[in-house]
This record gives C-alpha cells, structure tokens and sequence, in this order.
C-alpha cells in the first residue's frame, strides 16, 4: 500500500512492509533507540526496559518454582571455552575475545560469553559431589555477545543479547534429564501463553542441534512477515559435557556416574514477539499481562474550561480505584489535546482507554476504548475497576485467540501425494513465502540442505505436538521413508 | 586468638583476622564461589544471590521514585571512551581491550565498559533538546569491568563488578545539579540506613576526585579490620562532559546551553558490607530487611518420636501464619539433629528462629532466639507473628545500632594544638591503624601525599555532616589554613 506523506506521520502500515514497520514502531514506542555507534547494539528506552522487566519479571516467576537463579562470570578462558570439541566448532566464528588489560597483552584471551556451558560446568564439577547434589537446577539472566557478522537487527539479532535467560540442570540419569526437558517445555508454553505469543515446538535435525547437544527442541513463532523466528530452545545435552568436564556423582551404592544435563534459554526475542505480532499501524498492541501501563485515563475537557475540576476529581478518584485494585494505571491530565494523548497511548499499546468528559460525568458513567479492536462502551463509574479487569480479561484472551489463528491458518500442510514434483516444489516454495510448510523429509543432512537450497527456506524440524492425519510418509527428496517437519523462512 | 582445630569447624573468629573470616564466610554462607578460573570473578551462589536481589531491589524502589531505569551497551568504542581527555586519564590503565571478532580483528577496539559516561552521554545529546527534556534522570544496574592489578577480593576489588548501580541526570544549570546532588545524597543514606550499615560523608580531595568531575562526595563505611570502605559515590560532573559530548538544550528563550551533569554510582560493596560489619563467629548477621530467610521454625523433635506429628503440625501453621503476614519464613523439618539445623541457619544469618518442641506445645508456646544477641523468649503461639513482626524490627534496629556505634567509636579526634609533631604524627599512626582519624590539613596535593605517606593512610576528605568543636585550624604539615578532614587506611 502507498502511503501519502501525511498519513506516514499518523499510522504505521504493517502489511507489506514489516521490517520498516518494526524499526519505526521501537522508536516511535520508545523501546530501543539504535542509534548508538556500535553494530547491533542497543539501547533500552524507559518504557521499552519496563516492558522488558515486566515480561522477566513473569518469567522468573515460573523459573523460581524449581531452579535457583545464580550468577556466574561472563569472561571465559580460551581453554576452557575451547574444551568441549562440538560446542566450540559451533561457536568459534562468532566469539568476542578480550586479547588486552589496560596496555598489557593478557596471557590467556578472555571470551566474551556466547553462551555460559564453559563458564558453569567447572563449577558444576565442583558442586555436585553426590546423588544427594541432584538434580541441580539454576538459571541467569545474563548479557551474552555473539559477533553476528549477517545483518544485524533490534532485540532479533544482535551483538550484545542483554537478556538471556539461560537454565542449566544436572541429573542423576537420563530418564530425570528427559523429564527436565518435559518441564522445561511445560514452563515454556506458560511463558509464551501469558505473553499471547503463538508457537510451534520442533525437534531440530540432528544437524541443526545445539552444538554439543543430543537434540534440540525449539519454540518458533510466525513474523508478519512469514517468517518464523526461534524464541526458545531445550536441549538434552546427555553425558556430553559431563564427561568433557568431568562432572561426576557418588551413587547409593558408591559408584561414580556421570551427570545427566539439559540446558534451555529464552532470550530478549520474547519481547521481539509480542511487539511484532500484535502490533498494528497505530502502534503496539500489548497484552495485559505484559503492558506497562494496562489502563489510562484521560479527562474529555481542559481542567480550566468549565467543568474540568469535576471531571479531573473524577479522572483521579479512578485512577486512585485502579490503582488499589493493583491494576497498572495512568492518569493523562496533562495540558494537551485528547487526540494527542490517544495517538501516544495507542502508540505505546496501553491495552485500556478510559475517557471521562462532563456529559458522562453528568450520567455517573465513563467510556471504555480497547486499544484491541477500538470497541467503545459506556459504563457506569460505580463498576470500573470490575469492569476494568474483566475487559482486560477479555482483552488478554481476543489477543491470544487472533494471533493464534493467524499462526496456524500459515501453516501449509503437504499431502505429500506427488512428492518432489516440479509443480509440488512450486506451490511449496509460494507457501513458505507466506508462513510454514509441513511436508515429508528423511534424516538424512544431504536431502535437508537439498530441500533448503530449492525452497529458500529453513527446517525447523518434526513438531512435537500436532496431531497429523498422516505422519509418515515418503521424502520429498530421496521418497524414502519419512516423517513430517516444518519448513519455512527462518530469522 | 589462637583457636584448636575442633573450634575453627564451628566458629570463626573475626577479630584479629577479618581477612579469613570473610573468605570463610563466603564460602560457609554460600555468598560466593571464588573457584573460578579467571583472577577477580567469582560465582555468586543461589543463597548469596537472593541477598544481593533484596538489597537491589530496596535499591531500585528508592531510585524508582525519581529516575527511569534504562540499559546502555557494555562495549564502547575506543575513539568514544577517548574523547574526554581527564576521564580517560583515570580509567586508561584499567581497560579491558576487545579486539577481535571470531578471527577477525576489529577496525576499532572494544572496551568493556569500566563505568558508563562514555557510552551514554552521546546519547543524552540525541535525548535532550529542549529545556522540556531536562531534568533528564535515569539509572541502570550492570557488570562493568576493571583490570586490577592490585590483590582482587570478592564483592570489593573485582576485575568483574556484576552489579553497579550507575545513576546519571542531566540538567538546566548548576544550582539544579547541586541540589540532585543533595538528593542522591539522600537517597543513599536512606538506603544504607535500611542496610544497617553505617557511613560518613566526606568531599573527596581535589586531587582524588572522580576523573572529569568537579567534585565527589563519598560514603564510607568502617570495616572489622579498622580500614575504611567507599561504598557509594556522587559526583557533580558540571559542564565537562556535556562539553566533550556536546549535550546542549533550548532554552525557554531560544538559546543554546550545556547541560549540567550529575552521576553517581553503588556497587556490590554494599553486599559486602552488610556481610562485613554485622557477621560474627557464628557467620552472617543479617538485617531483617535484608535476609533471604528472616524467620527459620525448627521441630524440636523427630517426626517418628513420640509428639512428633503434633509438633510438626503446630510447625507448619506458624510458617503458614508467618508467611501470610508477608514475612519470609522457612520451615526446617528436615531430619537432621536441631543442633545442626541451628549451626546452618545461624551461619546464614537467619535473624529468628522459632523453636518448638513438645513441652512448649504442651504450653501453647514456643521459644525466639534471636541471631543478633542470642536471647531467647517464650512466646505464646497465639502472639507469635506480631512478636515475629516486633522482634523482627527490635533486631533490624538493635543492629544499626551497634554497627553505628562501633563505627562513631573509632573516629579519633587530633585536638590539632602540636599540629605536625612528632608525637602527634606517632599517635595518629596508631589511630589510623584502628579506624578513621580527623585532622586539620590544607587543600594541597602535596601536604596530602605528604601525609598520606607518613601515615600510610589515604585522605578520605572533609565530613559533610557531623559538627565539630573546631572545624578550622592549622594544616598538620605546612601550618598554614586548614580545614578538617578524615583520613584512613582504606580498601
């Protein structure tokens, strides 16, 4: 869609052209100013850190039932960084390393944490002495740096990740650390429920996994854009680690065994999915659960016009009602025009407007405007606050409901009948311009990288959850036997 | 005290030997772990990290009020970091280098952010254009990093500081500033008083100042050994730095001005402290605002013996009782013999523990021991969360007390009438041995070093605060003018 120069300064077109969109709306929300002088890194913005806080808040909270939050170091010896063969294979390219202190040349470089295996498990090593140390189960949130020489983008891919949630567990066997992996999706799914944000579980190829990992399930949700982008991963590390560092345990019966471990970690994409998948072209759209301010009010008349000190008392006695109700309210009664204060509220996705002029305050009511789908209605001043959480409620479930629907109408479901033809490849590769294709593949790496380089795309690997009418079949590259993944263009 | 090998499992001496009780406290406690491979970083345990989180959380409400958190880059760029010549001068020394990107090395080199200034303050040029924009006040808690070469210490001397507290404001013009200085000052008394940690003011010599600043206010709390400790900073930066950084605002009449600049910053010292000044030979002394666990409830029995299951139940309504009342309590039914119970929770400084056994049920009671004096009190069940509460703050109390106590003990007063003296200069070194001495001494950086060296001290600066008989006299060194200040030997 063309936009004239005027309607560019009011709305934000999002279909079509979401990566402008996404820059403009981090700024005009104020979540992230980009313009510091460093390669994909940011600055958080007041309003953008209290989302960000809100939404770590939520997750501590379902990490702290079951693990304890530590915080280790974030520079890590070459030789220790370097330990576990896979992992460091993986992760070489990509690691920011500390080579001076002051003017002189450090004997061993210093990496920056890409990530914090090599900087926990020589502790775990120490830690963990018997059956009785198991499971051991913490977690940080920590900065991560990864030296991204692709383009970098906001929150999505960057230099200095600023907040990555990362868990490490250790188990006596593997049946516990497969149970861990169990919770950890369970834990997951809860996170990314309370944050309306849609996904899809996959277990990744044997060679897309985690390096150093046995396998690796990951949490993708759809961009606007058709894309899908990984918000979360679980990996089943084994004995892998264990045995690299040594990580031992005295069992009952006073043998050594090596420790059984799962890692899994949530970065600062979770707030890169809710702004991108509920926004709309007057801004964002939060979810209750997650919005800084959940209500504001504004007062309908100027508080030097007649009336205006009646209907700003009121404005105030809502407020202070909300408030107490432990509801996250604002009161706008600065000196600007209504119209103003819409378009800053609905630009940063204040879920609930509560509008109060002197004809309402006549009828002892108010006007509720969801920021949701713009409905409007009149409700009495006596029933706000239960009115307010009931609507915020509803507005937390509309926008779970719409984004998920979105999420599974772009999934595209091979029959898989006429597998590897022409016309097959065709219809595949316009689908996965628009969202996910589940179709029929083999294990093996040589038909992944073939079907990858042909549709342009990615495999996410096979679901984990949903119920298919056919699971098994032939690949759509070699026509051996098969079972579905999930393809698509991947951030 | 000499101590036989059976008493240092129990109990750890601090008198005499702070350094090792400390050490040992941080392991005992599980503060921290000092097991890791690299000099001055070190693991915070899960225990220690739920202290360091309740005192940044007091920290945060008290900066929330006035100031909006943010989050700035942890890497900036050399030729930014270079640019303000007398900041870069202080810091130069101490600067970790990135300087390669995979194998790739970098156009321009990396620092790891020693303190923030560098990195924010071109953005505060992007910020601030009106006088509408100021006053500009926002915060950020972060690692940051120095090369010390210097013996490392945890939470004291770190090369990794995980925790700074870096507040920076900006505004209209100096008298603004100044009183931001005054606030600041208040807000960090008002949370080491919270703390129970006792502090003096000074105005740090010209010559020791925070590097581009115009002058520095320090607090400075006592330790154990008789050395001093800066545990908090404000600096009133003035214009240099809006100078270097071109930081200017539109003023209500359409003119140009630099901003004037304020910043100020905790770090985990203010853990170490509380852990410092109040622990005693059974381990931590935790302020009630401050522990993890404030109420610890111990069965005096076994659950298998006889009155056990009555015990355990009257156990568990007291936890309930007590955690309703918003206090946070930790009920020990483990099977494990009480006396260890005791051992583990005193070492954590668990400031109340509840005891009770058959015969106290028998009595509808139960007993208090609290951590602070080891008192002991029967106290009805029926009372015991509004004892719980009572005793809670008599503790909190008791134990700012005696900290404050023991800190205005060890100023010593040099009456300054054989200024310069022999015998004066032989006392005071005695003194200064034991804590903090006050004494007359010109504005010159040379008498300073002067009697720096002789005193083998450092020149803390003149109080802020507290009234003395004389505060104007003769310079211990050249004669001439003085004024009082406060010198120590100081971590």
């Amino acid at each position: 869609m063309m936009q004239t120069k005027t309607e560019s300064k009011t709305t934000l077109p999002k279909e079509g052209n979401f990566s402008e969109w996404y820059s403009e709306i981090l700024k005009r929300a104020e979540i992230l100013d980009i313009r510091y002088p460093v390669k994909g890194v940011y600055v958080w913005y007041p309003y953008g850190f209290r989302l960000r806080n809100i939404i770590y808040t939520i997750l501590r909270s379902l990490m702290d039932k079951e693990h304890e939050e530590v915080l280790f170091p974030m520079l890590i010896p070459k030789d220790e960084l370097m330990k576990e063969e896979q992992h460091i294979k993986g992760f070489e390219a990509e690691v920011f390393w500390v080579t001076k202190g002051g003017c002189t040349d450090l004997d061993i470089p210093l990496a920056l944490r890409p990530t914090s295996e090599t900087a926990i498990y020589p502790v775990f090593k120490v830690w963990i002495r018997s059956h009785r140390d198991l499971p051991l189960r913490i977690y940080q949130i920590v900065n991560t740096f990864r030296y991204e020489t692709k383009h970098t983008r906001p929150l999505i891919r960057l230099r200095e990740i600023t907040s990555f949630k990362e868990a490490h567990t250790a188990h006596a066997n593997r049946t516990d650390a497969e149970e861990q992996v169990r919770t950890a999706m369970a834990i997951y799914q809860n996170f990314f429920d309370l944050l309306d944000v849609p996904y899809i579980i996959t277990r990744r190829p044997a060679w897309d996994k985690f390096p150093g990992a046995d396998y690796t399930l990951a949490f993708d949700t759809l961009m606007p854009d058709g894309r899908t982008m990984q918000i979360g991963t679980i990996h089943l590390l084994g004995e892998s680690f264990a045995r690299t560092f040594d990580i031992k345990y005295e069992d009952k019966d006073g043998s050594l065994q090596y420790v059984n471990q799962t890692c899994y970690g949530i970065s600062e994409r979770c707030v890169a999915s809710v702004i991108s998948i509920h926004g709309d072209e007057h801004g964002l759209v939060l979810p209750p659960k997650v919005a800084p301010i959940q209500v504001v009010i504004v007062p309908i008349v100027f508080s030097s016009q007649e009336g205006g000190g009646e209907v700003n008392k009121a404005c105030a006695a809502v407020y202070e009602e909300l408030e107490k109700a432990g509801i996250r309210a604002l009161l706008d009664d600065s000196e600007e025009r209504p119209g103003a204060k819409y378009y800053r509220w609905e630009m940063k996705g204040v879920p609930l407007r509560i509008e109060i002029g002197p004809r309402d305050l006549r009828n002892n009511s108010c006007v509720f405007v969801r920021r949701d789908d713009s409905n409007k209605a009149q409700v009495p001043l006596r029933d706000v606050t239960q009115e307010a959480k009931r609507t915020l409620e509803e507005i937390q479930s509309c926008i779970q409901e719409r984004a998920s629907k979105t999420l599974f109408a772009n999934i595209y479901e091979s029959k898989g009948n006429d597998a590897g033809s022409e016309e097959e490849m065709i219809t595949l590769k316009k689908k996965v311009e628009q969202g996910i294709v589940s179709l029929f593949l083999c294990d093996s790496e040589r038909c992944g990288k073939d079907l990858e380089e042909r549709l342009e795309a990615s495999v996410l690997g096979e679901p984990i959850y949903e119920v298919q009418e056919k699971s098994e079949g032939k690949c759509i590259i070699c026509s051996s036997k098969a079972r579905r993944v999930y393809v698509a263009r991947a951030y």
